[in-house]
């Protein structure tokens, strides 16, 4: 656990009561656990402009099995990218549906390829890209 | 002018560091500006996911001028949503192109209405949205 | 898998150049299958505006084991959403940072309050989501 | 006007039929229409992902005049960009707050600096940005 530091902050009188509106509706105990987290927001926003950063996220696709290949391509793409993958889940939305969470750790760039990769793969019906972080020195 | 608050935030040394970092790569003067933008971001980004908050914006089109009947069509559009538009502006981007600039202040619901209608609109190329605010209480 | 229905585009010469360089580089076979692409995008993009229809997705969360009591807590808040939750997944991305998925099908509005409860328990650094669909009828 | 050309889509029969709604809820008069405006706004998205490209947009600030020295700062600020700024519009939201729009044409990476240059200017309470285009080739 990382030690913390304590300092004063100046905000307008009206900015302060919807501040605080925000922080009770959000379920946060005080102002500073509220602070903490719109401050790694920002932070970790910003990581995921600059190409050749290291982070963490999963992508998740969705698709119809039934797709003559396609388990074998998405192997074959997810092999190429080893490196970067963590793990791999399927979950069976219905009788003809798989959703699959792809859990990466890597360069920005190269996620973003795997994701290219899998969204065109024959069959994948939609992708969409949770984007972490490592939380190093946040 | 709003009077201002002050209290005391408790942050770990680490991200405190890399805040401060953030707070001189980005021209801010101290670190209570900085939060000060963080919260009303938040609160902007929050109050543009209800559809029936009073907001500001400017919805910005680019369109080829040749295109038939175009400049009436988005001039008729413009008056049905007169309520809610403040200005129009027009910008020459090239020989052919043109960028105009829709400001509205309005219910959320009848600006994506309007953005819709002027993005089909025949020879419209492309539309997009700057989401603002009418900074009350902020 | 659904049967294809076939029809005729026009599209201007120089925006099919444009489209079809696209195409190759984002590894699709022929121009239809990167339509599909763009409009299932589309359409699950529009579906994440309406608070109350049905969609999956993947809530991503990053924390510091060692905080007291947020193991039970992150527990806590998942039975209180166990309706709408599928699975949950941890990966150790060092020491101290752990990384956890949580697989969701459910309402929107369900989906967002978990993710904002999951978000302000007190150890969490970071939440992101990953939008996706049950795919149902695109 | 660039000339057309046509060729054939392949697309599932429901997805179609999910497709269709879209291009009657959304004005547009065929189906060329609509797929016209979802590949130009996926080239545009992408485009604003490379920092180098030029591109044409405006930044939306909103501000409070009465704070001191604030209006010599923007338009300082503005100058040291005077080469991507068009031009530059004012709207009075209400006694206090001013709505300022700034039209931009130029590299992406310069665009962002002059937004976050404006974001910092002590008094500016939010600023937002149409990511727009200069329509060449689409």
């Amino acid at each position: 656990m990382d030690k913390l530091k304590r300092f004063g902050v100046s905000i307008e009188k009206k900015l302060l009561e919807r501040f605080d509106k925000y922080v009770r509706g959000g379920n946060y105990r005080n102002r500073s656990e509220a602070l903490r987290d719109l401050i790694r927001k920002e932070l970790v926003d910003r990581q995921w402009t600059e190409g050749n950063e290291e982070v963490a996220g999963a992508i998740i696709i969705v698709y119809n099995h039934h797709q003559k290949e396609l388990m074998d391509n998405l192997v074959n793409i997810q092999h190429d990218y080893g490196n970067i993958i963590i793990s791999s889940q399927h979950v069976h939305l219905d009788h003809d549906t798989c959703l699959e969470i792809v859990v990466v750790k890597g360069r920005i760039d190269e996620v973003f390829k795997l994701e290219e990769r899998l969204k065109a793969a024959k069959g994948v019906k939609h992708a969409s890209l949770a984007k972490s972080t490592l939380a190093r020195e946040i």
